[in-house]
């Protein structure tokens, strides 16, 4: 993180979280700088005296809108009580939501070029349908966990290439994916279609997200029906959710979609982000996706997943895919940075491909704010604990 | 359902669901023949004054069993008090629980073959890893629905074969899967994995389960990450919860496994399971799919499931993948049935082959009950509405 870490949470951000102090409750709080704002105790509202945020974001964009015009009025005017502010240092910070509907993209056009070519190199990259739809599937929505969870490597079956069976044992490829993810506050019903166009009354903020991924047990099991036991053991957030009205200075044009998609997913002005990110592996930052490059935008991926009239609820979670830019150290997955393990990368003087045990990974980014202010995410960290079996 | 319907529901069945009588809230009750018994009345237990089964189900394997002691003890004493029960046509059943997570495996040897000639007719009809793992993805939990609701056709893409470009409208080839589906009563911690000998300690019940899929958008849409708009748009299930405890007669050996399975694989004495299902197209039975044919067990999904230490939790529901045994007049979806469309069944004297706005799907099953008797499923119904888009 940067040394002026607290700037990047000033009054133009205000991520909510869910927090607690020693001997009581988990209750809704917005971060401020390096202090914690307890709004149970601000606002005296049920709607925070929560142990998520799925109260609050059910109570709809209007509401949104209307506690942070208020919080901000609070603070600009310097009437933020002492006992409604916690260091941040002194408190614990819990799942921010109780996630209903898990659901991953697979929004980057150059991570999908490059899981192609990785996983498929007998043929073409990209399959037929990538740019008429933002493909995608439903994880496990269970084991979405927050940042600072330890990380346990998965055992399963895996094949190498040259063997005739498979084999059970430790992932040997465990990697990591850089995502941002989207937090549904207010839902649909079953039959409807939400348009691009009501994107932000729908999508309460973002998170960032780390979907560990084993790539040897992905590889097996993947064909017909999809990733399950490769990813479906953890799936890491950010404890922060950036509120989607924080990013109206972020938004930007999309890199360009050629064909013109169908019209249920057009957008009038569209949702690109400009969030920058930044992969650390011990420390060391290795990777820097851009996620102003992705491909398909989180309006349209919304647009997408209700098109057939899937209902959405507060509290589903989906997330971009992995973030990868078009060049070598803005990929978002190991697996690409080191191109499938031949191409290790230096890590505090370590020739490394895959995760190892006691390997921390911390993500986090940063974008542009109202006003001219930078705000950032709060990061998603885990660290790989040994496998329970043996190899 | 055959004429003696209620002697399914003796003493030896008494499956669970959540039901409600004019004016009141919804609670738990437990079908007897052609009566409801309000276990919230009768027990004057919290667990049942709920509008789920999820606090009951959560309290564990031995409450499972005293509570369904202590129920077969009052209809033997003849002790269910009157205002205990009610007139099954005087309730209304409701969504039996929550669902956390939801799972779709592909367990049956004839559909994953039938649906590999038919979707990679160049390819060996089963992948390489099919009698490796029971292969399986995640579905969409928030769009599980009850019997009796209605489904609305699918709007979205599909692409024909011969056309360069998508198209988006309803699905034109919509379909039914059926299968049985697992409910998990005892959830498992992160990290902890279930062997198949404690299934029966973790799953509380099953119920009969309506995977309707456009088979034009899951075509166009499936690779390389598995089914997604094809299948999100419902789910249906029977509203009552057969308790795995009434199915002890029904365990049989599974058909046999070549390979043998992996260690955590294995099971001492197979789930295999004896119940006749019964397909209903518009009340004519065209299909009646043999869920003893299944090659994978559903002590050998759950243990699959969480080997990667995946946490289950309460209300996790897992289903089997279409049935079809190896018959024609036993497979378990239309388009295994009508061989893509190319054969058509008859169905009140109209050649049919996928499912027409009106169409109205009842699948029911029976199994070997205790003490010689019978005991049935609940219903799995569903009819089709027209779609809110044009063709």
């Amino acid at each position: 993180m940067p040394a002026d870490d607290s700037s990047l949470f000033g009054p133009d951000n205000l991520p909510y979280g869910v927090f607690s102090v020693e001997g009581q409750d988990p209750r809704v709080g917005v971060r401020l700088g390096e202090e914690v704002i307890d709004l149970a105790r601000l606002f005296e509202d049920p709607r925070f005296d929560q142990p998520s945020l799925n109260a609050f974001m059910a109570s709809g964009y209007e509401a949104w809108v209307e506690v942070r015009r208020q919080l901000q009025q609070r603070i600009a005017d310097d009437a933020l009580p002492v006992e409604a502010r916690f260091p941040l240092s002194e408190v614990r910070l819990h799942m921010p939501m109780e996630v209903a509907d898990y659901v991953d993209f697979y929004a980057s056009e150059h991570h999908a070029s490059n899981l192609g070519r990785l996983f498929r190199p007998d043929a073409e990259p990209l399959l037929p349908n990538w740019k008429h739809l933002p493909v995608g599937y439903h994880g496990r929505s269970g084991t979405v966990i927050v940042s600072g969870t330890d990380v346990r490597r998965p055992c399963g079956q895996r094949k190498a290439p040259d063997a005739s069976e498979p084999t059970f044992g430790p992932s040997v490829r465990l990697d990591i994916e850089a995502e941002l993810g989207f937090v549904v506050g207010t839902g649909s019903r079953l039959g409807e279609q939400v348009s691009t166009a009501d994107f932000e009354r729908h999508v309460f903020g973002c998170v960032l997200v780390n979907d560990w991924s084993a790539r040897d047990i992905q590889a097996w099991e993947y064909v017909p029906l999809g990733p399950n036991l490769g990813k479906s053991f953890a799936t890491s957030i950010s404890a922060w959710v950036v509120p989607l009205l924080a990013l109206t200075a972020a938004r930007c044009e999309l890199p360009g979609q050629d064909p013109t998609p169908l019209p249920y997913l057009r957008e009038e002005q569209s949702w690109g982000l400009d969030i920058a990110l930044e992969v650390a592996w011990n420390g060391q930052v290795v990777s820097r996706p851009p996620y102003r490059t992705m491909y398909w935008s989180p309006a349209q991926m919304l647009a997408h997943m209700t098109v057939n009239g899937a209902s959405a609820r507060t509290g589903d979670l989906y997330a971009s895919g992995t973030i990868s830019g078009p060049e070598k150290e803005q990929r978002g997955a190991f697996i690409e940075l080191t191109w499938g393990g031949e191409e290790p990368v230096t890590v505090n003087g370590e020739e490394r491909t895959f995760l190892v045990d006691g390997d921390e990974i911390a993500i986090t980014a940063s974008a542009p704010g109202a006003n001219g202010s930078r705000i950032g995410f709060g990061e998603v960290r885990g660290t790989i604990q040994p496998a329970p079996c043996e190899s």
